[in-house]
């Protein structure tokens, strides 16, 4: 998400989720903190949407409920938009309006105008705003692939129509600056998927990502010219499929796509199943496959199982176990380290300087990336010949400040994201991701004493029970000495003490102590005092 | 670890260390299970170390509490065993053996000769054992450098004298069995190591796996002629650089490799420092420099930082989070995705397909590397003519039989893991790492509740903590409404309950479900009854 602001006029692009990391147990997803945006809401006008890829829509349930302004967006990403919204009870309050590229329209002092990228989902839209001091632009994530699968590639004539006035500042796509060359064509994967089908002797089974639409039309044509008939296993690719059926993204003759139940009538060669589960999603259904836990499918001998799918940085391990386990079951597994069964959305370095080369910024913000993807996208800009001091690398909440001049990062708002656990947001550093972390570790112990409120004296002996900590032949005993000595060490701590809270800290840290003193280990120790 | 056994006499091949995965939350590392061993201790005649890496000789410690057997390693992999044994108390009661190669002994009915392989430290050895049956031949982990860094190859002529009278089995390392082609030689790193130094404006900061001495030689190299001094961070890349300096294996003129005090005093242009943490360990010194913690070294913009290494899967994550840091100090920095600054240390399939080619195996059963590499190691056998009832993939505890004439699978014994945890040794399957697993997602709850044991009244209100749930402003209330529910509920269920443990499990589950009806959370609950 970023904002783009001239005096009273406010423009958001994109509002998306951040998967949960390693140090986020628990954590379904991340959302920007809108900190900034809610304290000017007056001035917001409106949300611009590039794609349908939850990390450009999914935190729009969450904004909108507090910033309900306008939502521009090209067909399919309105689509997806509409489904997302209409599960949260949220449609009929919103205001989505569909786009069209190359159809300017004004938004408060700025004229914004789409165009159209190509990208690893239809309808992927780069946005050109025309604001008083000059034309900003933003790719959008993008790659150049001159034989796109749906034929819609990233529409340069538009972009350097666009750009040839000159063009202030443009945001561009980071994520794959590290990579030298250009990313390969979406047909070369047509071609490995075709001859994967044609050569397969028995069942084929391809998993990818739900939104990759286009990988599922080049699946529909192989499956068509080999005369397999094709059926979708997973919550999400049969709605997206569905849709795009629907909505015409998706091509195919009339009985190629059935149901699981006819599936399942016809001889094994004569079957592509279409699957979730290609990043190793632990319900998903070729996870669920690999460990032999799915209602519908089995492996068997002759099965090929390809995924068409990079493991997202985090999943490797994942994606791994699930490759292991479906050779275990016999399959004969394809998957990008192997074949040419994957390839990315995202431009590499030549293409990154190509539309550094036609647009010819006068000022240039990598973004998407890490923060080393964007110094080597700098790197590009400044090589193509964007000058070293107006090429600005941003942090979350940097506020950049441009004259037609100059430019420079004059301030530091709340920014950076707010995570969700079911019901509840928490900022990023609050203390319950530490303490999940840490009860990971070493796991939790929990002290009860009970404590006569007249006398001040413990009443029977101090209970203790464990989780993740040691199995339980060795906490008996060691429980036992522990509530010895906790007894004794609370008379001696003396327990008339007038703030239970306090007594309470005493009596963890005197467990937390005793039990180093006999594991070398600390876990999470709750104390508990009844006083009755 | 794997155990060749002929009627009265078993030899054992390695003894590592398996470190910890995701799912694995506070374990130290995890040894094998050498139950099978244990069980038959009086036929174990000798543990053979083919490499002084920590996944081949980590576990022996452990082990050889259990098992006092001969132990046969290389002179250097001797050094680091010997370090290992020492820290542990157990060095003078071993019995360690050093080898040199091509010089054969006997071990009951077994005929052991090592010969040179090529990896990624010194000294690394294959194994060719002579069995009544014929000859067993293990590669330990090897690569095919022609090129190597510190002159030694992989002995093929020896390899090739050996075989030349027919090989029985060939065990052979599958790491890399995926990647096409050959390995890179360890000379096109030092090719840009050597660039790098050269034209760094500052000083040169180079993180490697301690254990990779040749890397050393080669920066060590580089630095004489650049004439830079060589400073070394983090504890077991400084035992390793003095042993490897005092025992031979690292050659450098004096006053190359100076102390930190030292290096202080030199312009920054003339300090190469070699440190631990090219794998993001949070506790190495890279990363510390990478987070401005470390005591001596503060990154300075014109610092050149190389990761001369690559992410070990699982490590992704960490390393990549370190390389921003890197560069959001304003260091300059090189990595194995953006320069040739690291190549590994396994054979690619060409290498793979060289030595079944040249061992010409009866039977073959490819080792080290997850199933999926085994598979295509066992792919690779077949075509260069093993035949396909003579290959094996197998897994922890499976036992192959082999005659002269065929073998098969005939058993499975007791083997997988063991993981420590400080004093706790645990099955991989306890239930501990799934209590861990489990705290981590949705934290823990606990609930104290005390009785009185001859009216069975509750008394007092139960009271509850938390650690890793909800906010604490959220639990305040929450939390009371619980204390009410608990109590009417527990009054309902009757307190009369003869068992304790009955009445604290329907006490946890009243709890679990009255919290998931109010957050969509299950968190563990931990109920204590106090009878009093």
């Amino acid at each position: 998400m970023m904002a783009l602001e001239y005096e009273d006029d406010i423009v958001v692009v994109d509002a998306g989720v951040l998967f949960p990391e390693d140090d986020m147990p628990g954590i379904d997803f991340a959302i920007p903190d809108i900190s900034y945006l809610r304290e000017n809401s007056d001035r917001v006008r409106a949300i611009l949407i590039t794609h349908g890829h939850e990390d450009h829509i999914g935190a729009l349930p969450h904004v909108l409920k507090e910033l309900n302004v306008p939502v521009y967006a090209s067909r399919l990403t309105h689509g997806l938009i509409s489904v997302k919204l209409r599960e949260h009870g949220l449609l009929s309050e919103s205001r989505l309006n569909v786009i069209e590229p190359h159809a300017p329209f004004g938004i408060g002092v700025f004229n914004v105008e789409f165009f159209r990228v190509c990208h690893s989902i239809p309808d992927a839209m780069g946005i050109a705003i025309t604001t008083p001091l000059g034309v900003v632009i933003h790719t959008g994530d993008f790659k150049i692939d001159h034989t796109p699968a749906d034929g819609q590639a990233t529409d340069f004539a538009s972009l350097a129509k666009i750009a040839a006035e000159g063009v202030l500042l443009l945001f561009s796509d980071s994520t794959y600056a590290e990579v030298e060359g250009y990313t390969e064509s979406e047909k070369v994967v047509g071609e490995a998927l075709d001859q994967a089908i044609r050569d397969a002797k028995g069942r084929v089974m391809i998993a990818t990502f739900a939104s990759l639409i286009s990988r599922v039309q080049q699946i529909l044509n192989a499956a068509v010219k080999y005369d397999r008939k094709v059926t979708v296993v997973g919550r999400s690719m049969i709605n997206n499929v569905n849709m795009a059926l629907k909505m015409g993204y998706l091509d195919a003759p009339p009985g190629t796509v059935i149901s699981m139940s006819q599936a399942r009538k016809l001889p094994l060669e004569q079957v592509v199943i279409v699957a979730t589960g290609s990043q190793g999603e632990p319900t998903s259904a070729l996870v669920r496959i690999s460990n032999g836990e799915h209602q519908d499918i089995e492996i068997v001998s002759g099965d090929t199982v390809i995924l068409s799918s990079s493991p997202i940085p985090g999943n490797e391990t994942v994606v791994a176990k699930t490759i292991d386990n479906l050779y275990r079951r016999g399959a004969n597994v394809l998957y990008s380290r192997i074949a040419t069964v994957h390839v990315h959305g995202h431009a590499s370095q030549e293409e990154l300087k190509m539309m550094l080369a036609l647009v010819k910024p006068k000022y240039f913000v990598p973004v998407h990336g890490e923060y080393r993807h964007l110094v080597s996208h700098a790197a590009l800009a400044e090589q193509t010949g964007v000058a070293k001091s107006n090429v600005f690398i941003l942090e979350d909440g940097d506020v950049l400040e441009l004259t037609a001049h100059e430019g420079s990062v004059v301030d530091q708002v709340r920014a950076g994201h707010v995570v969700i656990d079911g019901q509840h947001y928490w900022s990023m550093d609050s203390a319950i991701l530490g303490e999940r972390m840490r009860l990971a570790r070493h796991g939790v112990v929990t002290v009860a004493v009970t404590v006569d409120a007249e006398s001040d004296e413990i009443i029977g002996a101090p209970g203790l029970v464990s989780s993740g900590f040691v199995e339980l032949d060795v906490s008996q005993d060691l429980f036992q000495k522990t509530s010895k000595h906790v007894a004794s060490h609370l008379e001696e701590l003396g327990l008339s003490v007038v703030n239970l809270n306090e007594l309470e800290a005493k009596l963890s840290r005197s467990v937390s102590d005793f039990l180093y003193k006999e594991t070398h280990r600390r876990p999470t120790v709750l104390a508990v005092i009844e006083q009755v």
